[in-house]
């Protein structure tokens, strides 16, 4: 079935997620050009009427939209350096895992070049790509933006963030980052009921509802953060929100407190400055200090030295 | 509205929370008896028709079930030590909020006087207490629990958790720890939006469905772990969920990553010890690992020190 609308569009990068892409544009009738470091991924492509490139310079010349989706940052600069002065004119969407300032640095970079850029954040897993519970976010050039639509609405629901190329990066992570936090904390809660026999299953029977419920409280914290008073009325206390006790229940149980004291690091750190009788919503003001305040610096030190060994 | 089956009750503990079981207790007919340390809490409580004890030791004499709530388990004895040697066949239900080990210590010293003891974790703010929004998880004495309903009902929807009288408190410890990660990360990505301009009431509109959503992930984790093989396929592996650039986008924003920090200290320590393509799921080997264990042992011993401040 081919769309005769369907726009020419050059895939780079075939991993789990390049190859996801490719594909529902090839199903939706485009035209597809497809390129990957290990020329290898292509050939499942190839067989669905996707063209191989031969080489990444024939890959950038193909098509006048070129979508990328690789590892990371450094891996785009290394496919794209050698190439980039011959695409004066093109348009690149890179859909590829960056920080907000590595896409920031790939929107001047690209500019420099004569490219137009926009930047994407995938919030889906590859088997969600063309589904409508896929999202995609986006920032940087609008008018990219707008004329991409017919290609980015095939995968995803489109949201456009900004022309701050750093937005759909920062917004992606910025969720991602209450994601992961729950997780950690259900995984802790489940080690907690595990210390006492009850399954990990039985757990989060009752854990989903709770948990899914107390997300409603996201509006109210964000009210009060928004209002700039944290001592409105009607909140949880810090005083009464501290952890120390579950801190403690935590190692009586044999379960290790590191992301739940995490917590506590910044609510004890606000009752010390003073804060106890204000409500919860204040570690927003420990979070979004700078890494220079006194308090916490150690243990902040520390975390980066393990860091580093990650990275 | 007096309901002739309403059995007689004492109340120890008339703060936000002991009043407000008192209260619909009261409303629902029960003849109540109240005591609190500071007496002139009780002044309230009178006018709607309470006794107000005029010692601990005519409180706890006046009704064969008492119901403690007062702040903590120190205050319990405090409170009850000089009197239980006279409460032989009497009924204790503490709902005061103590860990799993303190529960069980009350437990073994109530049995050791002859009093047979029901601890509860109440799940509910003051003013849910008689709503259906309310649940108060119990464990300990089967018999007890069964011959209160008729009073436990009044408060909240009442769950029995089992003989073991740690398990209330436990698993309303282990629901928080979710909770109270959830909101931190929550705050941790609003402070993220918030270094870019955007109002924490416009990403709470986007996280709040987001995060309610992926709870679903909760049933899939607990069968992985329930499961016990982390490589089992269809899942996210601890390589691709290195937060490592989460932490570094948090700290180029100039927000501190704390939270998010405590949670890649796991990954970075499931990944070195080589599980890196297992499933997320694996963190939880490290949060139930004893506190002997070698990896981060240095990080749990500076954040004890941090908390004991606290207590
Ligand atoms: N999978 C998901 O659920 C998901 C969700 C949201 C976002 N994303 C993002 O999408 C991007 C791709 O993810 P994926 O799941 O497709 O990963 P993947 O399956 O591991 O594939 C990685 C791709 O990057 C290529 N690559 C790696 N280093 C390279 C280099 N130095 N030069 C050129 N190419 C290089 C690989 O080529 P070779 O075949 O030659 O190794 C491969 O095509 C990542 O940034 C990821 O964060 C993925
Ligand atoms: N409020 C909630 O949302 C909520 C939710 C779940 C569980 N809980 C639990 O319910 C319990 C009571 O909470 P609350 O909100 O009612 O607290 P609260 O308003 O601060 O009241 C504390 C009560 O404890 C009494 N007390 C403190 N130290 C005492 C001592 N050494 N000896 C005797 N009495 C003492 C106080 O008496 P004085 O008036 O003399 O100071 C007061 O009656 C706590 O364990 C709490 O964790 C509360």
């Amino acid at each position: 079935m081919t769309d005769p609308q369907g726009a020419g569009v050059t895939v780079l990068g075939l991993g789990a997620m390049g190859s996801a892409l490719a594909t529902t544009l090839l199903d939706a009738g485009h035209a597809v050009t497809v390129w990957n470091r290990t020329s290898a991924r292509a050939v499942d492509l190839s067989a669905r009427g996707a063209q191989a490139a031969s080489s990444i310079g024939a890959a950038v010349a193909a098509n006048p939209l070129i979508v990328a989706c690789l590892l990371d940052h450094a891996s785009v600069h290394e496919t794209l350096d050698p190439v980039i002065a011959g695409m004066r004119g093109s348009t690149l969407v890179n859909l590829t895992t960056t920080t907000p300032n590595e896409a920031r640095e790939l929107a001047t970079w690209a500019a420099g070049h004569g490219v137009d850029h926009l930047d994407g954040a995938i919030m889906a897993t590859p088997p969600m790509i063309g589904t409508p519970e896929a999202s995609i976010l986006y920032s940087g050039s609008r008018d990219v933006f707008d004329a991409s639509r017919p290609v980015l609405d095939r995968w995803a629901t489109s949201t456009y963030d900004g022309a701050d190329a750093g937005l759909a990066s920062l917004v992606d992570l910025a969720m991602l980052s209450g994601m992961y936090s729950m997780f950690a904390g259900f995984l802790h809660g489940a080690a907690m009921a595990g210390s006492v026999g009850i399954s990990a299953t039985e757990f989060a029977a009752r854990a989903t509802p709770f948990l899914s419920a107390m997300t409603d409280g996201f509006e109210h914290f964000a009210g009060v953060i928004d209002g700039g008073d944290y001592a409105v009325p009607g909140q949880q206390s810090l005083d009464f929100s501290d952890l120390s006790h579950i801190v403690r229940a935590s190692e009586e149980q044999g379960v290790r407190p590191t992301t739940i004291a995490a917590v506590q690091e910044l609510i004890s750190e606000q009752i010390a400055d003073g804060h106890g009788a204000e409500g919860f919503a204040r570690i927003y003001e420990s979070l979004r200090a700078e890494r220079t305040a006194k308090t916490g610096q150690t243990h902040q030190d520390d975390n980066s030295d393990e860091l580093e060994v990650a990275r």
